[in-house]
């Protein structure tokens, strides 16, 4: 955890930013798997971990700010506890090292705040996203389930996302160690992968470095031949030469903070020429993509500029036809790239989303698009320095898209439909670093991570 | 999966057992760490599988024994959702496969229960575990959190515990193979593991071991230096020589079933004398344990054996005075096992024990416990062919419960407590093995994995 200056600070100014009622911090609970003693990894919530520092499950914590009070609810080990747990640090201290003196029992949140409705002072509280906090709203603050998310705090939303957004030199730090562990799973991954092998025993193997470097994996490792399936998970088959393996996958250290990478190889030793013209372009849109990052430009016009690259490359292979420019204004670059080309990266490796990308990634005056593609963009807002953001453009040919584009002459005067047929089980290529804004530009987070087509083949 | 017919056949024992009402099935969520969409492993309801089979999230079943039909609620893939997830098999052809021939969209089950409340037919589901579960119950059936508990159907819960209680051959051939899976864990935590290790790093190996064949773990690996600590998580400190390692681990296949087992070795090569002492008293209680385990006897008469056989031990060394068996029965044991011997594996690893454990591991003329000690003792009943059951019996040398019961100078015509004083910082072993009841007596299940001293040092 950071020091007591930097929670003390957090709230300090959090309690600035929303200036009067009460702020409820929702913990998370222990979740149980098959039954409720077989639990998940604890996983805090974290916004309470980014004010409160308390990686515990059964927390809650509220800053007063109308009565100028901070109080963390939860319980104490009792002896009979610490027979099955070992003796661990009280609650009360480990609250005074975030700078909170003031502890009770976790049962005494329903009548404390129930005293707060009765004298009407306003409770701001996040959106919801488990079932248990659902149930507790209903409990403490009688917000029947159908209406807690939309009942939420837009007010400390905006707040938090102001100081979330922006990452402080030690979380910059924490975040490289995140992304440093994410570089050793993908060195392990590129050095090691062979045909024959599982995806499954692959990303198990990942999911073990992380653990080993004293945290866990951020998100679903996704390893897999068909990288064209954007939301897939790995499988058992044995993994064949001649096809690519696609690794998205990124660690979280101890304290929580994300890396989240992806890179393509080929499953055997080479390319085909084929994987290596397509690689070409992904890459070329990545490297350009991040060379534009730099305070007060639109992530928006990023993601345009690396759409119009690669078609820019699937021009010069004969599939799109036209001024690449104009296609990417025509959406047809979403027939190939069907999601953003990055999000916000900290505690989350999409970061606050739980807060709401309307909130997270635009702005009161840039709303967030609707049509396919552009829904799909998290992130469109102008960089500022601090921001930790991904940049991971890909080239997906998905079969179903292509049939349906294909069978209503979906913007023919852009695509060569009987050239792109070549392409049809192409399957998938990302490439996708993290980097940090600075004042004049932008720094790729953690250690080197080959990505050049030939320090890749290198390493097969 | 297993045959069409199994699950038939399952569905149809239940409800000749239940005799009439609507049986209702709760499958579990997909259910978000930080936030929605960045979710855990998916891991079905047990029951749900045993029946229905189905490992896909948000789907929900019915049994209306009244006007004999099955329902499976469940939402089929839209033409958007296979762009994202690639061409899935549908829903209907999944039910098929089960024997369910009757699929209705996901939000038809709330109509469909307010009918049949509304037709005051009787309702009967299953203990909530998880938050999603509460908010289902209050939504379709109008039962409030707080009483969800109470409400649940013992006569439910009962015939399903009659059925999952008698694993069939099928069922053994799947657990062995997840014990078999278990025990390549374990030979690798008993090859590998070396002083300057980290019990996280140990633990991140395992896991990705069943990772690799296709399955998970089936609950946090417990990794630790501190045997005694019974409630444990890897941690990052590095692993000495001259201390015991505990390795608790099991892994799940991809059919859900589980393995559980344990095994205590020195860190460094060897055991110390008073280490391989007591291994020799925790060995010979485990082996005294299985040797007893047939039809007939009360299972909490073999844990009474292993307890007394434990107490034997620690007379031996002049640790525990006067007779063993008398010992026991003034609950002497309880210091130094705290624990049950053992319990019901199966689709959990703690088998139904959302179904609570009276009724899984106790019969209506014998009840559980609810001192200290035997409240722990998950299975008390009778064995009966096709039960496979854990035996894990352990010495735990709390430093907390020891100066406890040293301030009250508890049982103390029983322990010697200067002698104890000598064992304040030994810490723990557990030995466990999974078994199933034969006809006339068990089978250890799974592939020979060392325990004996000698052959556990030979592979240090």
């Amino acid at each position: 955890m950071f020091s007591k200056e930097t929670y003390i600070q957090r709230r300090q100014i959090l309690k600035q930013k929303v200036g009067s009622g009460l702020l409820l911090f929702m913990g998370n609970e222990d979740t149980g798997m098959n039954y409720r003693d077989n639990v998940y990894p604890f996983r805090q919530e974290s916004t309470f971990l980014y004010y409160f520092g308390l990686d515990i499950a059964s927390l809650h914590a509220v800053i007063d700010i109308d009565n100028d009070q901070e109080i963390v609810f939860g319980n104490e080990l009792t002896i009979d506890d610490i027979v099955w747990t070992g003796p661990k640090e009280a609650l009360v201290d480990k609250a005074a090292k975030v700078g909170v003196s003031k502890v009770q029992p976790l049962n005494a949140i329903d009548s404390f705040l129930k005293g707060i409705l009765s004298k009407q002072q306003t409770i701001h509280y996040l959106p919801p996203y488990r079932g248990e906090h659902y149930l507790q709203l209903q409990e403490w603050l009688e917000i029947a389930p159908s209406e807690a998310g939309q009942k939420a705090s837009v007010g400390l939303i905006k707040a938090i996302v102001s100081m979330r957004s922006y990452k402080s030199g030690e979380e910059i730090a924490e975040i490289e160690k995140a992304v440093n562990t994410s570089v050793d799973m993908h060195l392990e991954f590129m050095r090691t992968t062979r045909p024959g092998m599982t995806e499954k025993g692959l990303a198990g193997k990942l999911q073990s470095i992380a653990i080993s470097q004293g945290g866990d994996i951020s998100y679903p490792v996704i390893m897999t031949v068909n990288g064209e399936i954007l939301h897939t998970h790995a499988r058992d088959l044995a993994m064949q030469d001649g096809q690519m393996s696609l690794c998205d996958a990124g660690a979280e250290t101890a304290m929580r903070y994300c890396g989240d990478l992806t890179r393509t190889i080929p499953t055997g030793k080479k390319f085909t020429t084929l994987q290596r013209e397509m690689y070409e372009i992904v890459l070329h849109a990545q490297t350009s993509a991040i060379e534009a990052c730099k305070p007060g430009i639109l992530f928006k016009d990023v993601h345009t500029l690396a759409a119009t690259k690669l078609l820019e490359g699937l021009k010069s292979l004969g599939v799109v036809k036209g001024d690449p420019a104009e296609a990417v204004a025509n959406d047809v670059h979403t027939l190939f790239f069907q999601c953003g080309l990055g999000h916000m990266m900290g505690l989350d490796v999409h970061d606050m989303e739980n807060l709401g990308e309307q909130y997270v990634g635009y702005t009161d005056d840039l709303k967030k698009g609707t049509t396919f593609g552009w829904k799909s963009l998290r992130l469109g807002r102008a960089l500022e320095p601090g921001f930790v953001v991904t940049i991971e453009p890909g080239l997906y040919l998905i079969p179903t898209l292509i049939d349906r584009w294909k069978a209503e002459n979906k913007r023919s005067e852009f695509v060569d439909y009987n050239k792109l047929e070549m392409l049809r089980d192409f399957t998938g290529i990302r490439i996708e670093d993290d980097i940090v804004i600075t004042e004049d530009g932008n720094r790729v987070l953690g250690k080197h991570l080959p990505k050049e087509v030939d320090e890749v083949e290198a390493m097969r």
